[in-house]
């Protein structure tokens, strides 16, 4: 086992936790709805329009699911019409610098990958 | 748009060369090899026993995934019998430290995470 990495990471699929939240945190759409909620509470509405490519199904799920990890808050007001905003929670702010490190390296390599591709595919 | 983000990133998916990378790396099985591969030089049988839960097959394709995009490189070795050895090219190993944090946080926040999803539950 690698001395830098927590062995329990490497148990099976669903039975160490921190595996799970490897797993979940991993997701493409909780990467990209993290990053989008970094400005700030925005409606379901405005999450969808700023993530193309995510149904609304997958967004729907996905918040609940971030919401039911404590990473995510989901606040109902009573206006007419009600609406509801989703907000980062104080533990969910502790994922934007990992998630940014992890960004901040796909933009910086894209270009090298997809010369590999090409190449591979060559 | 974040200005913290690329908004790149938040293209259709499959058009953005940055999101599809992004893609890539969020998957666990990327995360979980590379973190394995970080030790050095290893065969398919020794990785394929330090990943609980890894199919063959999955593992297979992880790691043409991980060739083609130039992260991992396989090495023949014209022994009898011959043996294959997959190691993290340079650039894959540009990955180590994104992922390591990654890893770092998925440990440190489980208990956290682990409780929200009781009280959710409850």
């Amino acid at each position: 086992m690698p001395t830098t990495t927590a062995p329990e990471i490497y148990d099976p699929y669903r039975v160490c936790p921190s595996r799970q939240l490897l797993d979940r945190i991993g997701d493409r759409w909780t990467v990209l709805i993290i990053g989008v909620l970094e400005d700030g509470p925005q409606r379901f509405s405005q999450i969808s329009r700023r993530i193309d490519g995510i149904s609304q199904k997958m967004l729907t799920q996905t918040l609940r699911s971030l919401e039911a990890d404590g990473l995510v808050t989901r606040t109902v007001f009573p206006e007419v019409p009600p609406h509801v905003e989703y907000e980062l929670s104080e533990l969910g702010r502790t994922l934007l610098e990992p998630l940014a490190i992890l960004r901040a390296w796909a933009v910086d390599h894209m270009d090298e990958v997809a010369a590999a591709r090409t190449a591979a595919a060559a």
